[in-house]
């Protein structure tokens, strides 16, 4: 049957050889997603829908000890309502999809498929928020969104990607501005807590700005091959949007009044910054809080009735105590199995023999630093409990001392370009504020302002850039 | 403050004055959905919404259960891949909509967007499934679809709607069989139980057969004014689609053959029947197994201290007993937030005022039955509990008595006809299997075949219509 053990690992790319084609690999070995015959769309395949799944999980409960409710907005957006506000539409209209026929008859207005839902959201506010006492509105949905990519790549950029999406209404300036710096700041928690991967928060600059807002907040990962990707974004709309689209409300004074507004997402694009922050030479490497199987167990010698039994004994002792948990049965051999399952990224391998019943014991097999352990069965659960654990905590470590190790600081643009050449990550480097500044290093190697960061730092008195006197220190990288 | 108690009541119209008006109010005043600027689509609101979520989460569980793995298909179907199954693209060709423009250009090939996925399922299983050992398959997804209709209604027919659809591959016909009925089964479960709606499970006749299935299955519910509503359909596909779209796999023989197909599916239609099953003139009444918040605590006289701190003790007991439940502390007056939260379907009201402390007690208002229960503060939660199990019994009792006293046997078309004149309802009756009978009903008072129930009775040799030999007894009726 099964072939040579190491079948699944040798076809592969190394990280090191070609991250890119490493990164396709990974994604289609791991079955996460794959292209279809409609261009530019992803299936999401079930193990990467169970990963979706968690994190939809985790961040609606987040979302929702903070007052957020959900609701559902249609998938078309009238192209005179997507119209309304300028900066907004100059966005996002040469990059939607249009439906302009619908039940064999040519639609009177074309229909874009949501690129997001902005225009949806003001359109129902304008309708139902009327006073005070009507505020504030905070919603979100979960559902796809559509941007005609030209050049796409799994989870990265696709022409439809899965997300969420929250828009809210305040009273008040400062609402709108707590609320979005709230979801940054859950946005951050997430990623670190749940997902192992430390992030840098910050404001980015207004060239990087979303179309229509007044400030747009940022969390940056850093990948393994040292670019970034924007993880998760918040936006203050100011009253802008409720400016153009009519929203008004009766506040205290019985003064008609446009209410502030803000919007917040994160994408599935966040499952390929698991793959590349933790994955390696053998495949994906699952953070045990997000894994949708966190222990697989693997008899060894299935011939042997009592082994197979008492792997079906852990399996229901380590379900009872809450833990994600899966029993290999199927012919092949253990060596393919171990292969297959560490592709897979699943965080802990339980394996089990007839010597191992006879001392009593289980070997663990932890996926991030491959680890061997000979656990007593007697407590197994707490065993494995605190081995996932420690998985967690360690593979957040190890991202966080990649991503330290990979911050550098300069002073003039060479520097910037030399840190970004000889140790590719992050650069803090003080900025003037200027647009010419971001698009010359852009022309000259690609390099984008990531953010300015909330923890600001004083490097020097000048832009590193043009000498001019600095105003903000920025974080500068390459991105996907 | 809030004018007249009895305000939001008196604004929807009598159940029985005008149905379908009746209807409307509901859904707009319980806040469930409302129409958009996108013609024919909706949102759904958060209260709508909330209950969908329970939906989701209710039929997931049963669906994992059973060994369902959710995905994500692509929004769009390229006509091509439409095509490829005649009988298929007959029934939806005409109802969908199509995208023919992306990123500011005309494309090659028009997409639609998907009306229902079968197409996009068969085109990712034709990829991925070479062996017996890749089977079964036993997908799902949750999302939203979009059918180009040209009248519409909230929840019951719109644009664009939300379900979840299942999509299922296996080795044999039987297995394929098997897993039509067991959905379909969940699908009667889950109404009986946490919808406290009774339904009717039987086979479509050939007629009312999905585009392309070889046998289709419904549950059928019947609303208060007498029309059924079809509340979750199941498909056998036979191998017709793995023919159309060239799926095949080596059998354990080996020799390649053609697996066998199912789909099985529900919406938010279903809230449509939530609402029309047991609403009321006070508005939506919320079985408490699906109900998002299943108590709302008034505290009366707001202005004493100790009652609000009572009502906010409450809530928390409630809440670690696992109850959903909510305290009501505007400024609006008890008789008005009672007509809002009845209007809104909330289960169960605790009422609690400085004389009830002083008795210890509190009372309990039940939307189901208008009681009013005396329940002592020492066990406040497990009377609680009681009580929503209560509630949620006595409405499956009421829907059940209600679906029995409008079930009518006849022996002639002049018999159905009455029937479902002088008590509207669902008719039992023979049927010799043409589908003449059928057009012959529908012509003379619209009245479709609901389905051949899987409960046969012989009532009769003869067919009802037409007197040939009976082979089938149908249950007919008006349906939305």
């Amino acid at each position: 049957m099964a072939g040579n053990d190491k079948k699944l690992v040798e076809q592969i790319t190394s990280r090191d050889v070609d991250f890119a084609q490493w990164y396709t690999d990974v994604v289609k070995k791991a079955e996460l997603c794959d292209y279809t015959s409609v261009k530019g769309c992803m299936v999401l395949r079930p193990a990467g829908y169970a990963i979706w799944e968690n994190i939809m999980h985790g961040l609606d409960k987040r979302f929702k000890e903070t007052g957020v409710e959900n609701c559902a907005m249609p998938l078309f957006i009238p192209e005179s309502l997507l119209n309304k506000e300028k900066e907004h539409v100059e966005g996002f209209a040469p990059e939607v999809a249009w439906v302009t026929e619908g039940g064999s008859e040519k639609l009177e207005e074309k229909l874009c498929v949501r690129p997001t839902s902005e225009t949806l959201f003001c359109d129902y506010y304008s309708k139902i928020v009327k006073s005070w006492r009507d505020l504030p509105q905070v919603l979100n949905q979960w559902c796809s969104v559509v941007r005609w990519e030209k050049t796409t790549r799994p989870f990265l950029r696709s022409r439809e990607f899965w997300w969420q999406e929250g828009h809210t209404l305040h009273e008040t300036s400062k609402e709108a501005q707590d609320r979005t710096i709230q979801m940054l700041n859950i946005y951050a928690d997430f990623c670190k807590e749940e997902l192992a991967i430390p992030v840098i928060k910050g404001e980015k600059t207004a060239k990087e700005r979303f179309a229509g807002a007044i400030a747009t907040y940022t969390i940056e990962a850093l990948m393994h091959d040292g670019k970034a990707l924007q993880s998760g974004t918040s936006h203050n709309f100011g009253d802008g949007f409720a400016k153009a689209y009519d929203i008004k409300f009766l506040d205290k004074e019985s003064k008609l009044s446009n209410p502030f507004q803000t919007s917040w997402g994160m994408s599935t694009r966040i499952i390929g910054a698991i793959i590349m922050v933790h994955g390696d030479d053998s495949g994906l490497k699952l953070p045990p809080r997000i894994a949708p199987v966190q222990v697989m167990i693997v008899p060894i010698q299935m011939e042997k009735e009592e082994v197979v039994s008492k792997a079906r004994e852990i399996l229901e002792r380590l379900k009872k105590h809450g833990i994600r948990c899966k029993i290999d049965l199927t012919d092949k051999r253990p060596g393919y199995k171990f292969s297959e399952q560490e592709m897979r990224g699943i965080p802990l391998r339980i394996e089990i023999g007839a010597r191992d019943i006879e001392n009593n014991v289980a070997v663990l097999a932890r996926r991030d630093n491959g680890e061997k352990i000979s656990a007593s069965l007697d407590n197994i659960e707490e065993e494995v409990s605190k081995t996932l654990d420690n998985i967690q905590s360690n593979m957040l470590d190890v991202a966080s001392k990649f991503l330290d190790s990979h911050m550098s600081v300069a002073r003039s643009t060479d520097e910037i370009l030399s840190h970004l050449r000889e140790n590719p990550g992050f650069v803090k480097a003080m900025w003037c504020g200027d647009r010419e500044c971001e698009d010359k290093l852009k022309d000259l190697d690609g390099i984008t302002s990531r953010c300015m960061p909330f923890e600001q730092e004083h490097l020097d008195d000048k832009c590193a850039i043009c000498g001019k006197p600095a105003k903000h220190m920025v974080i500068w990288g390459k991105a996907y």
